[in-house]
């Protein structure tokens, strides 16, 4: 089986058994503004890549996954909107990358198919109910109803991301406000660490080393990596965006009562700093019928999770 | 099949056919005060009246449906908490209505088996995805996936109610703030419309009149009724609650993407009052992918989507 995780910044293909043992990988950057054309090659050539470090042929797979960004449209096979991908609109890339690599192609929302991955090889091993929530770059999610991945009448269900908890937030992306994206994920993190420094004569803190003194070089992995050294300013922004997560995980709790919620993405990786507040924020806020009923844990797979997720995807359509 | 609606005020009884058409029904006064042990007892008493007047007896019947308020813990078949029920902490209802009845008793929450009732026999009839949205005291809610109800890992799924949209907002009966239960119930526009009225010296509306002049006076039926007689106060009123609750639509959607939501309750019998600007909001908010692909209409059964709702909780275990 063939895994793709195709990303804003990276293209990641693993080659990998059944039972999610990585075989062979590669890794070869996005090169987003090339376009869709350029874009879809360079899928063709890291699948390539990985088959011959596995020592394998696409004669003898029998399937390739694919997780691509934005809402995907399962019946099409179609990535309809992409706003890290230039030039992405409507595009077929199921059929795309069939027609060049002559095998069966599934696609699916690139959370959607980091939840399967969690569900099947990760954290949620075993789980009926699960909720899947990536928080990185922005903020995705992934439904697990009954044991498989639930899509939804578009293939559009989890965008966790757009819930909106303050009506009259910060902008969001999607031309919404107060989305849990804009006020939760990586960016909105740095953005709230630069307000809080408060320019070169404000409060002290780590993250000006960190950022070089660079005005707009804070990241969130800088936040993050403060936080750990116990940075003050970095621990609140950091404690703020993660009870937004729990407020969002409170109300997703509340609509679809998982007996678990798995956080992964990059941003996941300030583990208990982001995990702690947010689980608080649960117990104070969620029904105890509810709130008791769920855990809330840390993806397991890393940044592999889209990828052998993508390895599920197959799996998955061999089984139905 | 019976079906039965064990509400705060009143305890509703049908007894019907597997398509949905009622043969004869029961209506009395739940006297919540009496406790669960006699609240019990009249449940039992209207079963009865109403096969009474079907012209059936207990032997005759397959199965009786029961929707009960708050959350249901439907392994334990057990009423867990129902802040309209005093007393009611943990009580087995299941259990005991059996023993009485010596027929098998169905349990779930009451807006589970209302979702169920409308899937069945109402506006979500064919549907596969949808969302039942109840607004009335309390707002509640309900989830069909792959075309059956959806309950969760507690029975507690569809608590769209206490969804957080406000996180600074006014208090919910739930101990949290800012819930959509607590920015769009009936009590909550009944406390806004007081509010806009500012008193004996404040803004003229026809709500002074409905009201009897009496302070606290003002119901959210009222103010339903001013708003379609053209009462300024009462449109924005009613206005502001639909829009939140246009957005608790949009934060579902984006979860869950249903292809239907259907708004029933009795405050949704302020139709498009109350659906127009929810809609508005829906496609000012929603991504598009989803937020076109799901229509927004009202319930078609009012009243008797809760006992239809239990007659087709019947039907379901007769399936399983």
């Amino acid at each position: 089986m063939v895994g793709v995780d195709l990303g804003g910044t990276k293209i990641r293909t693993v080659v990998a058994t059944a039972e999610g043992e990585i075989v062979a990988g590669d890794q070869r950057p996005t090169a987003a503004a090339g376009g869709p054309e350029a874009v879809i090659e360079r899928v063709v050539g890291s699948v390539e890549a990985a088959l011959r470090r596995a020592g394998a042929s696409l004669e003898q797979i029998v399937g390739i996954g694919v997780g691509a960004p934005g809402p995907v449209d399962v019946r099409r096979g179609a990535v309809v909107m992409a706003p890290n991908l230039p030039g992405w609109r409507d595009v077929p890339l199921r059929e795309a990358l069939r027609q060049r690599l002559g095998v069966a192609v599934h696609l699916a929302n690139d959370a959607s198919v980091a939840a399967l991955g969690e569900h099947r090889f990760g954290a949620g091993r075993g789980s009926q109910h699960m909720v899947y929530i990536t928080v990185g770059t922005g903020i995705g999610g992934g439904l697990i109803i009954d044991g498989a991945l639930y899509e939804g009448a578009a293939g559009g269900a989890g965008e966790v991301g757009h819930m909106v908890l303050e009506p009259q937030g910060p902008p969001c992306g999607c031309g919404a406000r107060g989305c849990l994206e804009a006020l939760a994920a990586g960016p909105a993190i740095a953005r709230q660490a630069e307000s809080a420094l408060g320019g070169a004569a404000g409060r002290p803190s780590l993250l000006r080393g960190l950022a070089g003194g660079l005005l707009g070089g804070v990241t969130a992995e800088m936040v993050v990596q403060a936080a750990r050294q116990g940075d003050a300013l970095s621990l609140e922004v950091l404690a703020t965006a993660a009870r937004y997560l729990g407020l969002g995980i409170t109300n997703v709790v509340h609509l679809c009562n998982p007996e678990l919620v798995v956080v992964g993405g990059s941003v996941a990786k300030a583990g208990e700093l982001l995990l702690g507040p947010a689980r608080r924020v649960l117990r104070q806020r969620g029904l105890p019928l509810l709130a008791e009923a769920v855990r809330v844990l840390p993806g397991e797979l890393g940044d592999d999770a889209g990828t052998l997720g993508a390895v599920a995807l197959v799996l998955r359509a061999r089984q139905m």
